[in-house]
């Protein structure tokens, strides 16, 4: 069924953890043709892979052992170094790419105990559930080994079309990963505000999802390459949008959300942030100008 | 220049108030070719659009007297009745337009003060910045009198292609309002977190920018019909993406924007209401649920 070349659709590869991230990467594996070992620590969830090819390995070293590219995604950091630790010996040699979800400070303390060990170390960050691993669009970011990540570039992409590499410095792919989680949580915090104001008035999330989505399509996103433009530039003044503007809109929003029983508290931060920077002086400028705020917490 | 038929181009309209939107308002207009008649508190205003074929008018009266539909656009409802309560005979069997910013209470008592006096009212809110006023995209909401707004509807189009009438209720315009702000306020709140995160570690915002970009079109916006649903069925059981999955992710996020230097505070509402929800033992369902939070901020 595979287009990819034989060379590269024969990389064996292992996946240890099977939960339901697990499943669907040694799943993506599986469809694109290559030999994959797998382990859980319960043994019940490696059936459903043996039965389409993959070898249940019935030991975590056995696993380690079965070739050049070992695949982990556990529940958390602290359950990678139980399980892979009394394997380093094992592991050298081979390029260990670890896709659990972890802080920076936790992807780098890996690799400098992978590095100690020999191990060819990648860390990358899934920016999809489940049911989109292996899809075109699946995005999923690496960093760490530049070797390690050219020699399997190819291989990886069987997990997400969008693949995408940021560099040596294993800490970046879990910095994107928060980033970009926060712009999805950010984005949903308003939309569920905006659906439980709108419904104290009988409209259904339905009838209002047209708004949000043109909304969000012709307002939200074209507005920020211009955000990014005068963060980097660090140039804040405008002409069109105030934050004086803004100050006097989201009172609105927030007085209009108590008087309808609607908790404006997803929206307090951000009303309190443009109050801060319009005290400290910066009220002709632009919402770009918040991040200063950010910037210097304890400023 | 204009395609439309004379009977509505003919329109005479009033536009009070010359701000940066009223002004854009009065381009709008006379760009459609409408007689238009302006005034303004501050004289220095009228001379360019007088230059363009408008008639200045020397007191408010005179700019009432001008025609049958009288637009307002000024910073507040309290201007707003400031200068149209010596009005409002001269206002009686006109159509009056509001397009100041408002609550729905002050939306609602204006209207019933119109309606006193016989005035056909509409209450306006519009989702545009001045620039964008006149423009097929441009969204403008309107509430109240169904029979001022089919009169004028052709006319009010000259304001913006995405006109969109929401019934009776003159208090729906500033809600729409409100509800699609703090969407814009979230997803711009979300992505300055983002960039300041991503920024301590030299990535700058353009070099995020493509990935926040295809986030939002290909994950965040995608899952609003999801979440719509979910809303309007209050079924928020999901198997992919529980609370409790995404508790673990915003403690992430929260600790790596610390130790990054990186105020959280923009999140931190987030954060604790998925606590709150997954408290009240609702760590299964998804994020779709923390709705119910807001709408019972007493509960
Ligand atoms: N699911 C998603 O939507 C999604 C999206 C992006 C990233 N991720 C990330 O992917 C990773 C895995 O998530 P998941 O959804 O697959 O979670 P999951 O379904 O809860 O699976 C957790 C896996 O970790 C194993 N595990 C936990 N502690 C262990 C230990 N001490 N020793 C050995 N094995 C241990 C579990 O083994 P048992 O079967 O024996 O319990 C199971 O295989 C997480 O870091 C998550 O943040 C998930
Ligand atoms: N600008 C935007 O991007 C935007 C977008 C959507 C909605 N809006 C809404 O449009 C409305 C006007 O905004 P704007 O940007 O045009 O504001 P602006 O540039 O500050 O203009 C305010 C206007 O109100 C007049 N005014 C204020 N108090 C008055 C009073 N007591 N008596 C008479 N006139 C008074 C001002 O007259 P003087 O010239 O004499 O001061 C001026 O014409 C606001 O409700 C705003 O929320 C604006």
């Amino acid at each position: 069924m595979s287009t990819h070349p034989a060379s590269t659709t024969s990389t064996p590869v292992t996946v240890i953890g099977l939960g339901m991230m697990g499943t669907a990467l040694a799943h993506a594996f599986l469809s694109q043709g290559h030999p994959t070992t797998v382990w859980n620590r319960s043994p019940g969830k490696t059936e459903p892979l043996t039965a389409q090819g993959a070898t249940g390995a019935d030991t975590v070293g056995r696993a380690v052992s079965a070739g050049p590219l070992v695949v982990v995604c556990l529940s958390n950091a602290e359950a990678v170094h139980q399980v892979l630790e009394p394997e380093a010996e094992n592991l050298k040699g081979r390029v260990l790419v670890n896709l659990t979800s972890s802080t920076p400070e936790e992807a780098r303390t890996t690799a400098a105990w992978a590095q100690r060990h020999g191990i060819d170390y990648l860390d990358g960050a899934i920016m999809a559930i489940p049911p989109l691993v292996g899809q075109p669009q699946a995005l999923i970011f690496y960093g760490g080994s530049s070797g390690a990540y050219s020699a399997h570039e190819q291989t990886l992409r069987a997990l997400g079309g969008a693949t995408t590499y940021l560099g040596e410095d294993t800490g970046l792919p879990s910095i994107y990963d928060s980033a970009l989680l926060g712009i999805l949580w950010s984005t949903v915090a308003g939309n569920i505000h905006a659906l439980a104001l709108v419904g104290t008035e009988g409209v259904t999330a339905e009838a209002f999802l047209p708004y949000a989505t043109a909304w969000l399509n012709h307002v939200a996103v074209p507005y920020l390459p211009r955000l990014a433009q005068e963060v980097d530039r660090k140039e804040y003044a405008t002409e069109i949008s105030t934050l004086n503007v803004n100050r006097e809109a989201i009172a609105h929003l927030v007085s209009a959300s108590r008087s309808q029983g609607v908790s404006p508290e997803l929206l307090l931060p951000v009303q309190a942030l443009i109050e801060r920077r319009v005290a400290r002086g910066h009220g002709s400028d632009s919402l770009s100008s918040l991040i200063e705020e950010l910037r210097n917490p304890s400023a």
